[in-house]
């Protein structure tokens, strides 16, 4: 996608990023959203067209800065001595036609996927998700893994969309965000809210939220709350 | 609200108070009632008009005595260099309004929240709930953030009921007690017992209780138990 | 009950037990079969009129040898500090009235007590069901506390039942045992199958076993299995 | 079954697979796959008629590379001081007949034993289901402890079925695999696709998967995925 040559790659930030991908997939593992060596987090690497990666297969005990792995915009390998994750041209698709975003988690997390596998949105029925998602969590294409098939349904469902998450027919989440750690929150809210409003559905029907009052809490949340301004440190 | 000068902040009871607060907070983790940084509690200052709460967007592993942050009870920071919980209004509109609250505590704990977006009341089919709540656990009225309506329903939902524990409709848990220990071990409650009888309620009706032996339960329960007479230690 | 003198308490027994009995409610803790500090585990002083147990409202992380309470078989405290759980009496019942039982678990564990608010026995259709409870796991009377009326429920329930542990209704569980590993043994089980025939049945019917294939289970089960044959070490 | 005289144990590889097969059994507790002492992992000793299996009932905490028991494929013990696993007979059965396999792990992991207590196949409607066993989880018999009812049954079962994974009715899960570790990895994913799928169908219908879909995600997965080619580190 890049045709003029590179920037040489900053090596301080290539290095922080490689770190904080790794112990990103700490807070996976932390809200079970992961078994074995399923799920990924990948970082844009500012400015350059370049990204940090979890290695394919290796266990979530062994991940470190080291073995993280960089590549390029076409998912292709510039630093690293293992395989990329398998779900690397997905991350790639992404970066290449979302320049706003910094972060990609891709997660089965059992409850998103039992809402994915019925091919159903996660309906904005609470306040916390109107905060976080300003909308249901929205239904991407089924996908066969291989091409850009599954990068063009993310990018499809969420260009245009409030959510940071997309369901992917019958396969699993990926969420994304400003930054990795803004994608992995994404995930985790994620999750919770479809375990929530599954649960809530199992003995009857979740009230609905009236969308002025979902716009007025997604306002509020994404502009107001935090310790500095919008987009940055969020929360209770 | 007060309008007299206030006394001195007493600085041990603060920092004591800081320490509690902080601690209580991995009481929220280790029950898996909070996700990321949703979930706070507070604890008044007894015999002044000040509590003890969260910061805003702050990780439960970097929650210190330190960092938390003391209000008015206006809710306007007195001391911390962090914004405080961004649920401080409602904490500070319950502690002008009953005095006999010393802690209040928020979650989004998944089987309560559950209950809160159909809209529905807990109901009391369990000795252990009949202790502890003495009745259903309550609904109270669907209230958007960002003046006194969430605090007014929490306390015109409380005021004259047994429960410590309200659900606040598509929103989230709020309890209390006469400190923020007691209102955590009410949060804790509140979500084992949704938990317990949702399940219970998945594949059948769970038998009532009559309301006189819900009564001899809760009037032992608070009254007799634990190590040092009424309201102070209790428990199995 | 008992009208002849004791003979003197053994040291070293009772010091054992009390380690023993601290220990093993970090099992309750481990399988997530109480919260705050609801449960308890007891263990008789073989040979005299003593059982050992755990104090009432103290939180399992500050449970030790020496905290726990020792009780005559009336339920009174013969050594402690503290309160003793205020589940004694119900204790105390079944040692006085089940002399071959060596320990008693008291859990509010979540599934169990959900087939326990529906008063609904749960039936026997897995073999590790057959194996260890040798039938369905039953439920025993409504009862208050406050007097013998749990204990008096929970061992008319379960004489002559092949099953060591009984559901009270509304309430909780109570397991028995040869002694109090065995008990506690009895409640891991008796949630764990409690929970998957729970979810078993929530989207259909579990298939009922033979009752010859039952007996088949549980004889080998009683009297085959383990490190040093009937009733002592036995798994998998 | 072999005739031949055995060739030397070989003590070294004696010596790391006791290792490795008392360490895999950690990620059955990890996942939470097991309860108390239920559960247990074996691993074919390469060119030798012998295996490596846990000792009956004996804590997942005190399990060491030196209290592993070493058996024939007639399931006698050839080196240890404890019983066997419970299940040797099992394990021996399949390592006879299956030539392929140099792994078996047995669990009652909860939602698989609940399609097992049905007696109903977890049908294929995942991605990473058609990943990992490329066809339902298949159910086999009913099978009684005390001969070769239970190996027979899962031989039956699992040859020339993709699933590395078989639901035996009423009981619990056996999986197979190259070794031990991919007999574990499929033994987790086999719990975590049966919960997603059972969470999916409690409120809907999962969309069914093409044949043709699964097909390509299994081939690919199979043989393409993870550091080193096919049937290697495999995984995200």
């Amino acid at each position: 996608m890049s045709s003029s040559p590179p920037p040489p790659v900053p090596d301080e930030t290539v290095a922080s990023l490689r770190q904080q991908v790794s112990d990103l997939h700490q807070e996976l593992v932390r809200y079970q959203l992961v078994v074995w060596t399923a799920g990924n987090v990948s970082a844009r690497v500012p400015g350059h067209d370049l990204f940090v990666i979890k290695p394919s297969g290796v266990d979530y005990d062994r991940l470190t800065a080291g073995n993280m792995i960089v590549c390029d915009l076409d998912g292709r390998v510039v630093e690293g001595d293992l395989a990329p994750s398998s779900d690397t041209a997905a991350h790639a698709y992404v970066y290449r036609n979302m320049p706003e975003v910094g972060g990609v988690v891709h997660t089965h997390s059992t409850y998103a996927c039992a809402w994915a596998a019925r091919g159903e949105a996660v309906p904005c029925v609470l306040t916390a998700m109107a905060d976080e998602f300003g909308a249901e969590i929205p239904v991407g294409p089924f996908a066969l893994i291989g091409d850009d098939s599954i990068g063009r349904g993310i990018v499809e469902t969420l260009t245009g969309h409030r959510s940071p998450a997309v369901l992917m027919r019958s396969h699993g989440v990926f969420t994304i965000g400003k930054d990795a750690r803004a994608a992995v929150k994404a995930a985790v809210m994620c999750e919770d809210v479809a375990r929530t409003v599954h649960i809530s559905r199992q003995i009857g029907e979740p009230l609905p939220l009236v969308q002025s009052d979902i716009d007025r809490l997604y306002d509020r949340y994404q502009n107001v709350y935090g310790q500095s301004g919008p987009s940055t440190l969020r929360g209770a």
